[in-house]
Protein backbone atom coordinates (compact mmCIF):
# COMPACT_ATOMS: atom_id res chain seq x y z
CA UNK A 1 0.00 0.00 0.00
CA UNK A 2 2.02 2.66 -1.45
CA UNK A 3 0.72 5.60 0.89
CA UNK A 4 1.04 3.59 4.11
CA UNK A 5 4.84 3.41 2.90
CA UNK A 6 5.48 6.61 2.14
CA UNK A 7 3.58 7.86 5.70
CA UNK A 8 6.05 5.56 7.33
CA UNK A 9 9.21 7.35 5.22
CA UNK A 10 7.87 9.95 6.13
CA UNK A 11 6.63 10.32 9.88
CA UNK A 12 8.49 6.41 11.26
CA UNK A 13 11.11 6.35 13.40
CA UNK A 14 13.27 3.88 13.27
CA UNK A 15 15.72 3.04 16.13
CA UNK A 16 18.54 0.55 16.27
CA UNK A 17 17.78 -2.53 14.10
CA UNK A 18 14.39 -3.62 15.44
CA UNK A 19 12.41 -0.93 16.53
CA UNK A 20 9.74 0.94 13.99
CA UNK A 21 8.14 3.78 15.94
CA UNK A 22 4.68 5.23 14.27
CA UNK A 23 3.10 6.45 17.53
CA UNK A 24 2.38 9.77 15.17
CA UNK A 25 -0.19 7.70 13.00
CA UNK A 26 -1.12 4.84 14.08
CA UNK A 27 -0.68 3.60 17.70
CA UNK A 28 -0.38 6.70 20.04
CA UNK A 29 -2.07 9.04 17.62
CA UNK A 30 -4.38 8.08 15.06
CA UNK A 31 -4.88 9.25 11.89
CA UNK A 32 -8.52 8.62 11.15
CA UNK A 33 -8.41 9.53 7.33
CA UNK A 34 -5.19 7.41 6.57
CA UNK A 35 -7.40 4.10 9.09
CA UNK A 36 -10.56 4.58 6.32
CA UNK A 37 -7.66 4.13 4.11
CA UNK A 38 -6.45 0.88 5.70
CA UNK A 39 -9.76 -0.34 5.80
CA UNK A 40 -10.59 0.03 2.38
CA UNK A 41 -7.46 -2.12 1.37
CA UNK A 42 -8.22 -5.10 3.85
CA UNK A 43 -11.95 -5.21 2.15
CA UNK A 44 -9.74 -5.41 -1.62
CA UNK A 45 -7.47 -7.58 -0.54
CA UNK A 46 -10.14 -9.97 1.40
CA UNK A 47 -12.91 -9.45 -1.02
CA UNK A 48 -12.94 -13.06 -2.01
CA UNK A 49 -14.12 -13.90 1.48
CA UNK A 50 -15.90 -11.33 2.38
CA UNK A 51 -19.37 -12.94 2.02
CA UNK A 52 -18.57 -15.37 4.54
CA UNK A 53 -16.54 -13.12 6.90
CA UNK A 54 -19.09 -13.14 9.93
CA UNK A 55 -16.58 -11.72 12.71
CA UNK A 56 -13.26 -9.60 13.07
CA UNK A 57 -10.76 -10.31 16.08
CA UNK A 58 -8.04 -8.14 17.20
CA UNK A 59 -6.32 -7.28 20.51
CA UNK A 60 -6.01 -4.10 22.30
CA UNK A 61 -5.47 -1.60 22.23
CA UNK A 62 -3.71 -0.32 19.03
CA UNK A 63 -5.67 -2.78 16.87
CA UNK A 64 -9.58 -1.98 17.88
CA UNK A 65 -9.19 1.01 15.67
CA UNK A 66 -8.07 -0.77 12.58
CA UNK A 67 -10.43 -3.50 12.87
CA UNK A 68 -13.39 -1.14 13.30
CA UNK A 69 -12.41 0.91 10.49
CA UNK A 70 -12.31 -2.32 8.85
CA UNK A 71 -15.76 -3.56 9.69
CA UNK A 72 -17.34 -0.38 7.44
CA UNK A 73 -16.21 -1.78 4.34
CA UNK A 74 -17.67 -5.63 5.38
CA UNK A 75 -21.28 -6.14 6.41
CA UNK A 76 -20.04 -4.91 9.83
CA UNK A 77 -19.49 -7.77 11.26
CA UNK A 78 -18.91 -7.93 14.92
CA UNK A 79 -15.66 -6.72 15.88
CA UNK A 80 -14.47 -8.50 19.37
CA UNK A 81 -10.89 -7.54 20.87
CA UNK A 82 -9.00 -9.96 22.78
CA UNK A 83 -8.57 -8.03 27.05
CA UNK A 84 -5.29 -8.39 28.33
CA UNK A 85 -6.90 -7.12 31.74
CA UNK A 86 -9.83 -8.99 33.54
CA UNK A 87 -12.24 -6.31 34.50
CA UNK A 88 -14.75 -6.96 37.42
CA UNK A 89 -17.58 -6.80 34.33
CA UNK A 90 -15.98 -9.66 32.90
CA UNK A 91 -18.24 -12.31 34.22
CA UNK A 92 -18.80 -15.27 31.86
CA UNK A 93 -16.44 -17.89 30.68
CA UNK A 94 -13.95 -16.90 28.37
CA UNK A 95 -10.92 -18.37 26.03
CA UNK A 96 -7.22 -17.50 27.62
CA UNK A 97 -3.80 -17.41 26.04
CA UNK A 98 -0.87 -15.97 26.96
CA UNK A 99 1.84 -14.04 24.89
CA UNK A 100 4.89 -12.86 25.07
CA UNK A 101 5.10 -8.95 24.55
CA UNK A 102 8.08 -7.34 23.33
CA UNK A 103 7.43 -4.10 23.46
CA UNK A 104 6.46 -4.21 27.41
CA UNK A 105 9.31 -6.81 27.86
CA UNK A 106 6.74 -9.19 29.69
CA UNK A 107 4.04 -12.10 29.40
CA UNK A 108 0.75 -10.74 29.03
CA UNK A 109 -2.80 -13.03 29.51
CA UNK A 110 -5.38 -12.34 26.64
CA UNK A 111 -9.00 -13.32 26.99
CA UNK A 112 -12.28 -13.58 24.95
CA UNK A 113 -15.65 -14.18 26.14
CA UNK A 114 -16.70 -17.72 25.12
CA UNK A 115 -20.34 -16.10 23.87
CA UNK A 116 -18.31 -13.73 21.51
CA UNK A 117 -16.42 -16.28 19.52
CA UNK A 118 -18.29 -19.74 18.51
CA UNK A 119 -18.15 -22.88 16.70
CA UNK A 120 -18.50 -22.29 13.08
CA UNK A 121 -17.69 -18.54 13.18
CA UNK A 122 -15.55 -17.57 10.10
CA UNK A 123 -12.78 -15.27 11.63
CA UNK A 124 -10.49 -12.34 9.86
CA UNK A 125 -8.13 -11.02 12.62
CA UNK A 126 -6.87 -7.72 12.17
CA UNK A 127 -4.12 -5.89 13.78
CA UNK A 128 -1.62 -2.90 13.48
CA UNK A 129 1.45 -5.06 14.08
CA UNK A 130 3.13 -8.45 13.26
CA UNK A 131 6.62 -8.75 14.65
CA UNK A 132 7.68 -11.99 16.64
CA UNK A 133 3.86 -13.07 15.77
CA UNK A 134 3.10 -13.59 19.78
CA UNK A 135 -0.46 -11.43 19.47
CA UNK A 136 -1.03 -13.11 16.25
CA UNK A 137 -0.63 -16.81 17.50
CA UNK A 138 -2.16 -15.94 20.76
CA UNK A 139 -5.50 -14.37 18.78
CA UNK A 140 -5.61 -17.70 17.05
CA UNK A 141 -4.94 -20.28 19.65
CA UNK A 142 -8.45 -18.24 21.21
CA UNK A 143 -9.86 -19.00 17.53
CA UNK A 144 -9.11 -22.78 17.47
CA UNK A 145 -10.35 -23.00 21.18
CA UNK A 146 -13.52 -21.93 20.00
CA UNK A 147 -13.58 -24.23 17.35
CA UNK A 148 -13.88 -21.31 15.15
CA UNK A 149 -12.25 -20.88 11.24
CA UNK A 150 -9.32 -18.19 10.97
CA UNK A 151 -10.12 -17.13 6.80
CA UNK A 152 -6.86 -14.76 7.31
CA UNK A 153 -4.69 -12.72 9.14
CA UNK A 154 -5.13 -8.21 8.22
CA UNK A 155 -1.75 -6.68 9.40
CA UNK A 156 -0.91 -2.87 8.79
CA UNK A 157 2.63 -3.30 9.27
CA UNK A 158 5.04 -6.77 9.42
CA UNK A 159 8.15 -6.66 10.67
CA UNK A 160 9.50 -9.90 8.17
CA UNK A 161 12.81 -10.14 10.36
CA UNK A 162 11.02 -10.55 13.40
CA UNK A 163 9.83 -13.80 11.97
CA UNK A 164 6.28 -13.80 12.89
CA UNK A 165 4.64 -13.78 9.57
CA UNK A 166 6.93 -17.19 8.46
CA UNK A 167 5.76 -18.77 11.46
CA UNK A 168 1.95 -18.25 10.48
CA UNK A 169 2.69 -18.43 7.06
CA UNK A 170 4.42 -21.87 7.56
CA UNK A 171 0.92 -22.84 8.98
CA UNK A 172 -0.91 -22.17 6.28
CA UNK A 173 -2.12 -19.22 7.90
CA UNK A 174 -2.85 -16.38 4.69
CA UNK A 175 -1.24 -13.37 6.03
CA UNK A 176 -2.16 -10.03 3.97
CA UNK A 177 0.41 -7.39 5.47
CA UNK A 178 -0.09 -3.64 3.65
CA UNK A 179 3.49 -3.12 3.90
CA UNK A 180 6.56 -5.61 4.34
CA UNK A 181 9.64 -4.14 6.31
CA UNK A 182 12.54 -6.22 5.28
CA UNK A 183 15.00 -4.63 7.72
CA UNK A 184 15.70 -1.71 9.80
CA UNK A 185 19.55 -0.72 9.12
CA UNK A 186 21.58 2.55 10.79
CA UNK A 187 17.56 4.14 11.07
CA UNK A 188 16.94 3.33 7.19
CA UNK A 189 13.20 1.16 7.08
CA UNK A 190 14.20 -0.93 4.16
CA UNK A 191 10.72 -2.31 2.46
CA UNK A 192 10.51 -6.38 1.39
CA UNK B 1 -30.12 8.86 22.12
CA UNK B 2 -32.64 7.27 21.77
CA UNK B 3 -30.91 4.25 19.91
CA UNK B 4 -28.43 3.59 22.02
CA UNK B 5 -31.05 3.40 25.25
CA UNK B 6 -32.46 1.04 23.93
CA UNK B 7 -29.56 -1.11 23.01
CA UNK B 8 -28.38 -0.90 26.22
CA UNK B 9 -32.19 -1.61 27.27
CA UNK B 10 -31.91 -4.73 25.12
CA UNK B 11 -28.01 -5.94 25.41
CA UNK B 12 -27.22 -4.31 28.68
CA UNK B 13 -26.78 -6.06 31.54
CA UNK B 14 -27.18 -4.74 34.80
CA UNK B 15 -25.10 -6.08 38.06
CA UNK B 16 -26.46 -5.38 41.35
CA UNK B 17 -26.15 -1.47 41.86
CA UNK B 18 -23.17 -0.14 40.46
CA UNK B 19 -22.63 -2.16 37.74
CA UNK B 20 -23.52 -2.08 34.10
CA UNK B 21 -22.10 -4.51 31.26
CA UNK B 22 -21.95 -3.46 27.61
CA UNK B 23 -19.62 -5.49 26.57
CA UNK B 24 -21.91 -6.88 23.23
CA UNK B 25 -21.71 -4.01 21.35
CA UNK B 26 -19.07 -1.63 23.43
CA UNK B 27 -16.32 -2.90 24.80
CA UNK B 28 -15.44 -5.89 24.40
CA UNK B 29 -17.85 -6.79 21.39
CA UNK B 30 -17.88 -3.40 19.25
CA UNK B 31 -20.97 -2.62 16.80
CA UNK B 32 -19.14 -0.16 14.03
CA UNK B 33 -22.52 0.35 12.64
CA UNK B 34 -23.69 1.70 16.09
CA UNK B 35 -20.36 3.59 16.33
CA UNK B 36 -20.69 5.54 13.53
CA UNK B 37 -24.34 6.79 14.57
CA UNK B 38 -22.50 7.69 18.35
CA UNK B 39 -19.77 9.74 16.20
CA UNK B 40 -22.47 10.99 14.12
CA UNK B 41 -24.30 12.24 17.21
CA UNK B 42 -21.06 13.53 19.07
CA UNK B 43 -20.44 15.64 16.03
CA UNK B 44 -24.15 17.19 16.06
CA UNK B 45 -23.77 17.77 19.92
CA UNK B 46 -20.36 19.49 19.31
CA UNK B 47 -21.21 21.41 16.16
CA UNK B 48 -20.82 24.83 17.41
CA UNK B 49 -17.29 24.26 18.40
CA UNK B 50 -16.50 21.84 15.45
CA UNK B 51 -14.39 24.52 13.42
CA UNK B 52 -11.96 25.07 16.65
CA UNK B 53 -11.61 21.29 17.81
CA UNK B 54 -7.83 20.43 16.53
CA UNK B 55 -7.37 17.08 18.61
CA UNK B 56 -9.21 14.68 20.17
CA UNK B 57 -8.47 12.77 23.14
CA UNK B 58 -8.70 9.24 24.18
CA UNK B 59 -7.46 6.60 26.64
CA UNK B 60 -7.25 3.01 25.65
CA UNK B 61 -8.73 0.79 25.31
CA UNK B 62 -12.57 1.12 24.33
CA UNK B 63 -12.27 4.73 23.77
CA UNK B 64 -10.26 4.44 20.87
CA UNK B 65 -12.49 2.76 18.19
CA UNK B 66 -15.02 5.70 19.32
CA UNK B 67 -13.06 8.57 19.23
CA UNK B 68 -11.88 7.42 15.56
CA UNK B 69 -15.39 7.82 14.50
CA UNK B 70 -15.87 10.79 16.08
CA UNK B 71 -12.92 12.12 13.72
CA UNK B 72 -14.60 11.00 10.91
CA UNK B 73 -17.77 13.35 11.34
CA UNK B 74 -14.76 16.87 12.36
CA UNK B 75 -12.42 17.44 9.70
CA UNK B 76 -9.91 13.98 10.65
CA UNK B 77 -7.96 15.51 13.84
CA UNK B 78 -5.74 13.43 15.22
CA UNK B 79 -6.81 11.18 17.76
CA UNK B 80 -4.72 10.81 20.61
CA UNK B 81 -5.16 7.66 23.25
CA UNK B 82 -3.45 8.13 26.26
CA UNK B 83 -1.33 5.26 27.24
CA UNK B 84 -1.79 2.77 30.40
CA UNK B 85 1.85 0.79 30.00
CA UNK B 86 4.81 2.28 28.93
CA UNK B 87 5.92 0.50 25.69
CA UNK B 88 9.50 0.43 24.66
CA UNK B 89 8.86 2.34 21.74
CA UNK B 90 8.15 5.02 23.96
CA UNK B 91 11.07 7.24 24.55
CA UNK B 92 10.32 10.63 24.21
CA UNK B 93 9.06 12.49 27.12
CA UNK B 94 5.36 12.69 28.08
CA UNK B 95 2.77 14.08 30.49
CA UNK B 96 1.84 11.89 33.42
CA UNK B 97 -1.27 11.31 35.74
CA UNK B 98 -2.12 8.35 37.87
CA UNK B 99 -5.99 7.30 37.84
CA UNK B 100 -7.55 4.55 40.18
CA UNK B 101 -9.73 2.55 37.50
CA UNK B 102 -12.77 0.74 39.84
CA UNK B 103 -13.50 -1.67 37.12
CA UNK B 104 -9.88 -3.32 37.74
CA UNK B 105 -9.42 -2.00 41.60
CA UNK B 106 -6.24 -0.58 41.08
CA UNK B 107 -4.43 2.62 39.94
CA UNK B 108 -3.27 3.33 36.93
CA UNK B 109 -0.81 5.60 35.34
CA UNK B 110 -1.73 7.06 32.06
CA UNK B 111 0.56 8.89 29.63
CA UNK B 112 0.55 11.08 26.96
CA UNK B 113 3.60 12.07 24.80
CA UNK B 114 4.20 15.50 24.85
CA UNK B 115 4.95 15.95 21.51
CA UNK B 116 1.27 14.79 20.88
CA UNK B 117 -0.07 17.14 22.73
CA UNK B 118 0.61 21.20 22.57
CA UNK B 119 -0.29 24.57 24.05
CA UNK B 120 -3.10 26.15 22.78
CA UNK B 121 -4.80 23.02 21.48
CA UNK B 122 -8.50 22.80 21.40
CA UNK B 123 -9.73 19.39 22.57
CA UNK B 124 -12.47 17.15 22.27
CA UNK B 125 -11.73 13.96 25.06
CA UNK B 126 -14.46 11.50 23.81
CA UNK B 127 -14.91 7.95 26.06
CA UNK B 128 -17.17 5.43 26.27
CA UNK B 129 -18.00 5.28 30.11
CA UNK B 130 -18.44 8.21 32.47
CA UNK B 131 -18.31 6.61 36.18
CA UNK B 132 -16.48 8.40 39.20
CA UNK B 133 -15.18 10.60 36.19
CA UNK B 134 -11.11 9.22 37.29
CA UNK B 135 -10.55 9.13 33.44
CA UNK B 136 -11.90 12.01 32.48
CA UNK B 137 -9.85 13.53 35.67
CA UNK B 138 -6.84 12.11 34.39
CA UNK B 139 -7.20 13.34 30.52
CA UNK B 140 -7.91 16.86 32.01
CA UNK B 141 -5.00 17.09 33.87
CA UNK B 142 -2.27 15.69 31.14
CA UNK B 143 -4.38 18.58 29.02
CA UNK B 144 -3.76 21.05 31.68
CA UNK B 145 -0.25 19.97 32.26
CA UNK B 146 0.38 20.52 28.29
CA UNK B 147 -1.65 24.29 28.26
CA UNK B 148 -4.24 23.08 25.93
CA UNK B 149 -8.00 24.08 26.32
CA UNK B 150 -10.71 21.45 26.55
CA UNK B 151 -13.77 22.47 24.72
CA UNK B 152 -15.91 19.75 26.13
CA UNK B 153 -16.00 15.71 26.89
CA UNK B 154 -18.02 13.46 25.20
CA UNK B 155 -18.97 10.38 27.08
CA UNK B 156 -21.14 7.49 25.12
CA UNK B 157 -22.96 6.24 28.93
CA UNK B 158 -22.62 8.31 32.17
CA UNK B 159 -24.02 6.52 35.08
CA UNK B 160 -24.63 9.63 36.96
CA UNK B 161 -25.17 7.98 40.47
CA UNK B 162 -21.32 7.57 40.29
CA UNK B 163 -20.74 10.86 40.58
CA UNK B 164 -18.02 11.86 37.85
CA UNK B 165 -20.44 14.14 35.67
CA UNK B 166 -21.16 16.18 38.68
CA UNK B 167 -17.97 16.69 39.82
CA UNK B 168 -16.87 18.06 36.12
CA UNK B 169 -19.72 20.29 35.83
CA UNK B 170 -19.39 21.70 39.23
CA UNK B 171 -15.45 22.45 37.67
CA UNK B 172 -17.51 24.08 34.32
CA UNK B 173 -16.47 21.22 32.05
CA UNK B 174 -18.73 20.45 29.44
CA UNK B 175 -20.35 16.93 29.22
CA UNK B 176 -22.06 15.82 26.21
CA UNK B 177 -23.54 12.49 27.56
CA UNK B 178 -25.63 10.37 25.73
CA UNK B 179 -27.13 8.32 27.81
CA UNK B 180 -27.25 9.28 30.99
CA UNK B 181 -28.32 6.38 33.86
CA UNK B 182 -30.11 8.16 36.96
CA UNK B 183 -29.85 4.34 38.64
CA UNK B 184 -29.13 0.53 38.55
CA UNK B 185 -32.11 -1.09 40.66
CA UNK B 186 -32.46 -5.20 40.94
CA UNK B 187 -31.09 -5.45 37.56
CA UNK B 188 -33.19 -2.73 35.81
CA UNK B 189 -31.36 0.09 34.25
CA UNK B 190 -33.41 3.58 35.02
CA UNK B 191 -32.00 6.43 32.49
CA UNK B 192 -32.43 10.20 33.98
Amino acid sequence: MEILKERICRDGVAIGTEILKVDSFLNHQIDAALFEKIGEEFASRFSDVAPQVNKIVTIEASGIAVAAFVARYFDYPPVVFAKKDLPNTMTDAYYFSEIMSFTKMKMAPIRIAKKYLNEGDKVLIIDDFLAHGQAAIGLLNLIEQAGAELLGIGIVIEKAFQGGGKKLRDRNVRVESLAVIERIEDGTILFA
